[in-house]
Order: structure tokens, then sequence, then C-alpha cells
């Protein structure tokens, strides 16, 4: 473990099949007005909405609907939200769906009691928040983000292309997270298999990263063969719930902070993915899947010993007789076949991207310096035409 | 992940070389009257004592002392601490130790405003706590137990024999705790390394149990593999501070409930140690290492499978060409083998057991039923008498 660092993440999370009648009991710790938050209503059709307005109505709530989240939540979605939980005194923000409406749920959290414009202060010039914080829960219907046990929000402001997230402290963490696998049953494959290498990507963006012995490391290399191995049931049975129960529980733990804590951390994936999120409101995961395999070879020279380790302990790449570097590209080759194989996309042609907006996609990336090797704008353009 | 679960830990952990300057903020947040609660004296010797006075004093605070809390803390003692902290109306109890000094502390803290005996109500009954719980921090000096992230508390009774463990809800579990893997440079070696096997037998009693596919044990793999290579360079440098660091986080992340969760477990070496404890006053942690082989051997043949897979996964056991119980013998024999290195008591003889006593000791063992066979007291007796 690496420097001196805090962890607390008080989340309560309810897990299980029979976890949404926790809901009533969490529910009366707040005040009767209720911001009920969720996408584009496909929890309408699953009857997933008539099951917590059920439990709402009963414990007496005042519902303030706000629906429509889309995939990568705008900030015009964000001033209304904030209009909504403003207007009506929201005493809880109850946001039902994956990781956008999670996002856009805390957003709003810090966003509505905000003297200022929250898209200036909280992404544009990513300020710690110092103004009342409406307390937010998430029934999650898709997994992947984590967004249900972290501080994490990206939204995206289209008319200056850009995609960002804050990662705001503790005190804007989900305060409890009901977790029931066979909520997630009904997410269309594309979405579904999205959703998987989203997680896989946040495990690799923190395990690719630092040269020290750390037992974070060990714990993500864990973490990846169980995900590897349920996801292959699950793309073949979306219902198999032993697979489901643990994609979502592994998808919380890559991302509630726990596996960064100590480490050096790397997050250029997701830089490159969100960029090409901006110009093309692409499935998230899939943006990172596109991009992934040019990435990783492209970084692989600079931590040849973790990449040779990640074949090794996760690919399962026997080491006899081979270099570092055979294991290294044996280790990427595995993962390449199995990308493909549970059916991700693999090149950003497919999700829109032209050859005219490399350039663009590139400038608006953020460079973060945790990684083997600090990229140049040059690179990235290398990165995405390789990826085209 | 199996069933339904509930999961909750809002303990706030403090990390690092630095980590003791966070006391201060932490203090800021309770009331004047500190219960200061430690072991025979070696925090005196080696600085610690003083520079938490230090802090405590600058803090304005209160600090009534509750020194003396043996390696396996008992009723009396109990009583003596929970007098300290009704008569003094103690609004913090503040344990710089080990898991003992933990454990302890969390006693305390729910034993004082018991209005009944609180060995009858919380131990001998096993109840819920429905009194005040005086909040607890912890300043770790040893690691092993996980106490400083769980609501666990072990108790002995020398008069009736019975060493027994609660483990409290969340409410009981300490506000904060500060874990500096400096701290634990000063301790000797022998309970150095009966740490490192409380901490590895903890994370196995919870991997050998269930035939499910369960995320939880690859992160045990992890974790073990990491306790593994951590605990072999520390034997050999006690002051090496990635392996000291690695080591205190994995303890914590062993016993914080994380990795039990959706899944069954086993604890019947605890069972045996705890036993074993109440008879000899050995160390915790070498009662559960000289028992350890003859249990896992005896109930190796009901969970072969997950043997094997233990084998390969964290002994790195090559497969090719073996049966399973070839691979499950060989995991064995490697675990035996790197037990004897680190220098682990292999037998109970080695710890005052005597034939006479076996009986008794069998007696007292708490049979669980989450383990691959449920033993009978002729089975207990069994493995004793190969564990002499």
């Amino acid at each position: 473990m690496l420097g001196n660092f805090t962890y607390v993440n008080a989340t309560k999370l309810y897990f299980g099949e029979n976890s949404l009648t926790f809901l009533k009991g969490e529910l009366e710790k707040y005040g009767k007005n209720i911001q009920l938050v969720y996408g584009g209503g496909s929890i309408k059709k699953n009857g997933i909405y008539d099951k917590v307005l059920e439990i709402l109505h009963e414990g007496g709530k005042n519902v303030f609907e706000d629906p429509g989240v889309m995939p990568n939540p705008t900030v015009e979605k964000l001033y209304e939200g904030c209009k909504i939980a403003k207007d009506n005194q929201v005493d809880l923000i109850l946001a039902v769906g994956g990781g956008s409406v999670c996002d856009y749920a805390k957003a709003v959290s810090v966003g509505a009691w905000c003297e200022e414009d929250p898209w200036d202060k909280y992404y544009l010039r990513m300020e710690d928040v110092d103004n009342q914080i409406i307390p937010v829960g998430c029934i999650l219907t898709m997994v992947g983000t984590g967004s249900e046990m972290n501080g994490g929000s990206v939204i995206t402001n289209h008319e200056s292309k850009l995609k960002i997230g804050h990662v705001f402290g503790e005190n804007v963490f989900p305060k409890f997270s009901i977790l029931n696998p066979t909520y997630t049953y009904t997410l269309p494959q594309y979405q579904m298999v999205a959703g998987f290498f989203d997680i896989m990507s946040h495990i690799l963006e923190q395990y690719f990263s630092g040269e020290d012995d750390n037992t974070s490391d060990y714990i993500m290399e864990g973490l990846l063969k169980s995900l590897i191995h349920s996801s292959r049931i699950a793309v073949k049975n979306p219902k198999d719930y032993e697979a489901r129960s643990n994609i979502m529980w592994i998808a919380t733990w890559a991302l509630n902070t726990l596996v960064a804590k100590g480490k050096r951390t790397d997050w250029m994936v997701h830089m490159i993915g969100q960029s090409i999120g901006a110009y093309t409101d692409a499935t998230h995961g899939m943006t990172l899947s596109a991009v992934s395999m040019a990435y990783y070879r492209h970084i692989c020279p600079y931590g040849m010993a973790k990449f040779a380790r990640y074949g090794i302990n996760v690919w399962n790449v026997n080491p006899e007789g081979k270099t570092e570097e055979e294991i290294a590209a044996e280790g990427l080759r595995c993962m390449e076949s199995y990308m493909k194989e549970i059916g991700l996309v693999m090149n950003i042609k497919d999700l829109g991207v032209t050859e005219e907006m490399l350039d663009s996609i590139a400038k608006g990336t953020f460079i973060m310096k945790g990684g083997y090797k600090v990229l140049t704008k040059d690179e990235v353009v290398e990165i995405l035409k390789e990826s085209m």
C-alpha cells in the first residue's frame, strides 16, 4: 500500500432478490418529499416503477417525478432536475436505473442548493461541495458504473463538447442502494455487455499503474477472473442468477474507492472514451471497448512486467519458456478474443466516429498522468486511428 | 452471491505512516471524557502512548486510564472497564493495541450501560444490544483480528472455561481506526507470525465453505496470495514497510464482513482454537496454526473440488496429469511447508496441551455447521489428537 490515505464508505447495500423490501425502512428515515429520478421508461415496462411507487405511496410520500434521464445526462437536464428539487423542497432523491441515473441524482443532490451554476462550480472548476446536499438513494437496474456506492457523477455539455466526471466526497455517496440482480435481466444484450466492459475497464484502469507490490492488485486479479467467468455465462444465459449477482457485486466493488486506495491509477481509456461519447453519444462501455486494445498495446512496453503478470494471473498464460514480451502479448490476445466472444464493439468507426472527428476527440481528451505512459495528444490521435 | 444480505461498514480508516495526525480531528467529534484502553504497556516503550496522550491533552480531554488488557480479555477485566466507563461518564473509548484491546473496548462499549451482567446478556445469551453504546476508536499496533473494522468481540471466562465471541452489529463497529504499519514493527516475531496466521485463518474459514460460484472466493484467493507473498518478506525483514502495510490492509479486509457476504462460512478452526485458548491461554494465532493442518486434511474429502481449486489458484500447483485428490494434497503440503517456513507452532503440545485436556477442549468446542463437514465431538477429539 502506498502513501497515506483515508477510506470510508458508509453506503448501505441491500443485495438480493428480496432487496426492494428494505426500501420501506429506508424511506422512514427521510422527509415526505421524494424526487423520483429515472430514465427512458423501461422501468415502467418491467414493473419496477409500479412496485417502487406503491412503496412510496404506502409510506405516505409526495412523489415528484423526474423522468427522462438520458444515457449521458446533459447539463440542461441537470438544471431541470435542480429546479424540481428546489421548487419542491425535496428530502430524498430516489434514483431508479443505471449509472447515468445515479450520476445525475448526485449532480442534482449537490446542484439544487448551489448558489452558482453547478456545471461551472462542480464540473468545470471541480470545486468541493459547500452547500446543502440532498440525500440520494439508488435502486439499480443496470450494472457497470459503480455509481451506487461512490461519489462519481459524469455530466455532458453538448454545447462545449465536454463530458466531465466529478468524483465527489463521502458526503455525496448514496445513503443506500438496493441491488437486485433480477432487475438487470431485461436489459438488452448490447447494453448488458457494454456494462460488463465498463466494469472490466474500471478494474484495468486501476490495475495498470504503479510498480509497487500492492494488495489491491491481487484483489483486482480476483475480481477480473470472477468477472470474465461470470460474464461468459451471462452472455449465454442472461437470467443466470449466480452469474448476474456476481457481476453486480463486482461492479460495485470495482469502483467504490476500495481497490484504488494506496495505489496509483490510470484512467486514460475512460478519458478517451468520454471524449468519444461527447462526439457520438455512443454507449459508454462501448467507447471503452473500442479503444482498449489499441491503448493497452500502446502502453504495454512501458509497463511490461505488469502486463506479463496480467497474462499469467488473469488469463492463465503458461509462462514457461516465454519472454515477458511474449507472455504480455499472449495475455492481450486472450483479452481481445474474450472481448469479441462476448460481443463488444471493437472499433470506433462502428460507434459513428469519422476520420474528421479524430483531432477534436483527441483535443477533448483530458490527459491523466497515473498510467505507465503519459500520452501526448499525438499519441491519443495515433490510438484513435488504430481503433478505427 | 447467495441469498439476500445487507452490507454496511462505516468505520473510517486512516492508513499510513502519518495516520496518527488524524486523531485530533476525530477527537473533536466527541465529548471530553476519554477512556484510554491498552495492554501490557508495550505502547509506553515504543513511544506511541506518549504521542497519543499529547494529542489527547492538546484536545483538552480528560483521560481515564484503563491499562492491562490481557491477550485474552477476561470477564473480570470487562467488569472493571465497565465501571471506569460508567463512573466517569465516558464519551469515547480509545483502544490502543491489537485485536484483544479492540475486542475489549467493544465489550465495554456495550457493557457499561447494560443493566444486567454483560457477560450473561451479550456473550452467554448472545442478545442484541438495546442499551446505550459508547463509541469506540482504535489505534492499531498489531494486526490479525480485523477487530478495527468489525463488530467482533471475544471475552474469556476462566471460571467456566468459556471463550466466547459475539459479533455485534454495525452500531458497535469502531467509528474510526488509525492504521499505521510502522506501529507493528516492534512486535516480537512470535506474535507477528501468530497474527499472520490469524489473518490467513480468517480468510480460509470463509473460503472453505459452499459449493456455489462466488466472487468472494476470488477476492479471498487474491488476499491469500498477497498475504503469503508479503508475510514471507516480513518474516525476513519485519521493517519492510511495503510488506507490513499490505499485511495490515489484508487483515482488515479479511474480517470486516465483506468477503463473508453472500456466502457460507466455516469457522471450526477458530472454535477449536478458542477452546484451546481457554485451557492454555496460548497466543490465539498459534492455537489456529497448531490444529489447521489436521483439520483441513480431515475435511478435505468433503470439499475436494474447493481444495483442488485452492491448490491451483493459491499455491500455483500445476494440475496437469494429476487427480483432484493429488492437487488438493499438494496444495495442503505447500501450505504446511509455508507455515513451517514462517515459524508457526504446528502442534498443540507445544502450546501446553496435554492428553488429559483433549476431551475437555473438545467438549468446550462450539460446533459450527457451515463447513464441508459438520464435526462430531469424536471428530474434534480425533483432530486434536492428530494435532498433538
